[in-house]
């Protein structure tokens, strides 16, 4: 067992002991056995001396709880690290940023406390998954949609505060945006609600984001001054109907263009879903060496002799599909307006995708592709790269994923510069995903690596990892998000005027959290005392 | 003149020659006349002792500068009130919290960095106004949109950070929501860009709102931890056309689905836009005490009386504007499926209303009889209460503006409730305008009273408002933003766990501003050394 840095195995043993008679005996771990359930199994640092390990953990059962083991934490300085359901693979999942950290393990708190149909929301508890929360609407037959990210049995807590994504409409897919008030316990081990829920007897904590004064729910994402122990989330509510249908461009610039008209579409409310941006003819290409490398280089000649190609073999360059949720009238009317729009790309090419009428049937839900697209969720999607040759089951992923403004030429742009990083690194167990679109105005690339079990692979990908953090930077682009192993080399990138905004942070942590108890190193803020070191 | 509370007049003397010297002589305001420009036109306390005014005001022209007068503040701890055009007329206009306090006048701070038209949004400076904005869009031929709030003379920062609304769509309606990336010189006189800001050459600080690691916009805003120096605001791309229509219900009970509808159309995305909730029996029973008092009343034999007289003289109980932004065959379809949708209560009757296709002409423009619903900023609305009879034009109000939810029963209970405390006041120079909804999933109620000049009339004003304000706790309702003069009282109404979210904000100003010198008190906010005070 790895004692956590400067704390002495008395005080310890101390802490243990008292979380032991707060939560009882058998819900605090220290065999071997049971801690090793905590580390990340797609650690880039998988069994190497660095790699990010408890020291134990302790489950507590309600806030109460939480609140004295936060307590016992600051009397004898010992690290806690609260995960949800420990699901953040990629992120770093149950294992914490500072080696040694006790895992505050918030599983059994599971209750979904309330969800309304008439407003359309749900307050949950941490170890809540999407699964438990589709299962309650689908169970009590509310008219409700959940928005999931990729896999089904992440928290909707523990997602919403890593600032995680999903695949139906804004606000909806955005989980921090559409989450509405806090309970948290302060590191200091205070008890606070935000938002509407400071007021006692509150009618809309759940309703009404911002309360009264700062509004402060923001410090607890990607952060650690607290430990959230309840949440408002905003739901969708079920809607008529569902229409996609998928535009095709067939040159190298008409993706200026297609995106311009996204972001119309998008930011006039015409389309709030996310969108599917793809370049088929990557797909074409894959299996020719010269056509490969014309795509990388970005030159006229190249660039000419691709859209020849392009349409000689009727392959699209680009392609998107378009989202539509309402009335049947009404997506049907916005798919034929989005048409009418992109038509001005000359030789654009469209065809109507699925439609949907809702309830589904149990039927109609096995047959549907994308299950997170109509709010369902499901591991499939998450379980594709485990499937696929690049990763074997015995795989984990980590993936590189700064945002980019939402314009083809930054589409252009960012794929030439990752791509010829990746180029460097070997492109057998990397991916370049094409741009997503979670958030309105910009784009996130997805450097995808396959990481584990091998030393010297794992050592190559942190190597490419960093450098990509760089090159980044160097051309205005940041992470959104990324695995606990980076999170010191994304924070510095963040480096305006000394890193201000990190010194902010640092600020407002030895001030909400004045022993630095609670996930120290988390998204780079240290506390004082780990500062230096 | 009068000095800050703990402020020796040689340090007052000291900051004032400091600041001359970074400002230039002519942008330090110290004569009576000058500093009496700063009182707040509308204050509930206007001529009284207790009325709260400035000491001086400083006006700087550049972030570099603001950093020089809060360091200076900070070495003679002389409290700054940073206001950005001064016009949060009904919120405390341009004066401070705390008498005394210098005024730090951002007005002439007021350029236009950025709009750019793809991804539609704008960057600014604290002094730039709505018309401003408005009429750099429009000589610069963008097809952009602002959302602007009832005023226009107001500052885009300076509203978006008071949480203002307005009128269009989600999420520009909501003007904190529709901010991203802030740069701010904190209390300690720090420089700092939050969000994509903080990466220096960052190519999507207007774009992507979370940046990096902790989320800490929101605790800028309703706020006193620093000074707000540039703001990225996103806006709306000009729409093809916009439609709008009215639905009539005629009986008490049929607000209670006439409410749900409006929920599900705006949560599903099918019609983003504000609403306007109606009672138009309420103007017809204006002029009948008996029907007057059976609305007060609430049994059930009033309502039925009530459900009659709506009946026979066909006066509808309450009404809705829905409003629709996007291709004609969109909103078209939009409107006809929200009417299929409300038909489902007996006896809805519809109106069809406005119909524009844009860009419109002048002559269009000068007929248009909300301008803000498609983002023309006036001041027509905001002087409606000047014109009325209830306000000579020598009169300013205050409004007492809580959070409900927004269902049918918080719409007939409030009514009753608030009517009630109203009543005791005498209602013929206070107003209780029906519930606005600004925000998805509440209604804010306004109940305006008209203050000055007449002292006695202004104390029971105030006497009223905390009265309100006790009532709507023990409801459950808790104020979205109020008039500085009230501020206190309502902080303390955020009462959870011995006023834990107040305490956090506390915990959080020390930290941030150690020494107090940002707008002290402002949101119930006072700095450790006038806390206890």
């Amino acid at each position: 067992m790895i004692l956590p840095r400067g704390v002495r195995q008395t005080d310890f043993d101390s802490a243990i002991a008292r979380w032991r008679e707060i939560v009882g005996e058998e819900w605090v771990f220290t065999s071997d056995a049971d801690v090793a359930l905590y580390r990340d199994a797609y650690s880039p640092l998988w069994n190497e001396p660095e790699e990010k390990v408890a020291s134990a953990a302790v489950a507590p059962d309600s806030a109460e709880q939480v609140q004295a083991i936060v307590a016992v934490a600051n009397e004898f300085r010992v690290p806690l690290y609260p995960i949800s359901t420990g699901r953040n693979l990629g992120y770093g999942g149950a294992a914490p940023v500072l080696s040694g950290s006790v895992v505050l393990d918030l599983k059994r708190m599971n209750r979904i406390l309330e969800v309304d149909e008439r407003n359309s929301y749900a307050l949950v508890e941490p170890g809540v998954s999407y699964f438990d929360l589709y299962r309650h609407i689908q169970d009590s037959g509310l008219k409700l949609w959940i928005d999931c990210p990729d896999p089904g049995w992440g928290s909707v807590i523990g997602n919403a505060l890593d600032h995680g994504v999903g695949y139906t409409m804004n606000p909806y897919r955005d989980h921090f945006d559409a989450h509405c008030g806090l309970e948290v316990v302060t590191g200091a081990g205070d008890l606070v609600r935000t938002g509407m829920g400071a007021l006692p007897g509150s009618t809309t904590w759940q309703h009404f984001k911002y309360g009264y004064g700062p509004y402060v729910d923001g410090m607890f994402s990607q952060s650690n001054l607290g430990v959230v122990t309840k949440m408002g989330i905003w739901l969708m509510p079920e809607p008529e109907a569902y229409i996609d249908g998928t535009v095709e461009v067939f040159r190298h610039d008409d993706v200026i263009p297609l995106v311009d008209h996204m972001n119309y579409v998008m930011n006039t409310g015409l389309q709030n879903a996310g969108t599917n941006l793809q370049s088929p003819i990557r797909f074409a290409a894959a299996q020719d060496p010269d056509l490969r490398a014309a795509l990388a280089s970005g030159d006229a000649a190249d660039i000419a002799r691709l859209d020849a190609f392009a349409g000689e073999r009727d392959v699209p360059f680009y392609s998107n599909i378009f989202k539509f949720y309402g009335p049947e009238e009404v997506v049907r009317a916005q798919w034929e307006s989005t048409k009418r729009r992109l038509s001005s790309i000359p030789g654009a090419r469209f065809r109507d995708g699925a439609f949907y009428r809702f309830p589904l049937t149990e039927a109609e839900k096995a047959g549907v592709r994308d299950p997170q697209d109509l709010g369902i969720p499901t591991l499939a999607t998450f379980s594709i790269g485990a499937r696929s040759n690049f990763a074997p089951a015995t795989r984990g992923h980590v993936g590189f994923s700064p945002v980019i403004p939402m314009t083809g030429e930054a589409v252009i742009e960012s794929q030439r510069v990752f791509q010829q990083v990746l180029q460097e690194f070997g492109t057998d167990t990397a991916l370049l995903v094409f741009p997503q679109s979670f958030h309105p105005r910009t784009f996130v690339i997805l450097c995808m690596f396959y990481v584990m079990p091998d030393v010297q692979m794992n050592q190559a990908v942190r190597r490419t990892f960093r450098r990509l953090v760089e090159v980044a930077a160097e051309h205005g682009w940041g992470e959104y998000r990324t695995h606990t192993e980076f999170m010191d080399d994304c924070a510095a990138a963040y480096a305006f005027n000394d890193n201000a905004l990190l010194r902010l942070h640092e600020t407002i942590k030895d001030a909400v959290d004045p022993n630095g108890v609670i996930a120290a190193g988390r998204y780079g803020i240290w506390p004082r005392h780990l500062r230096d070191a």
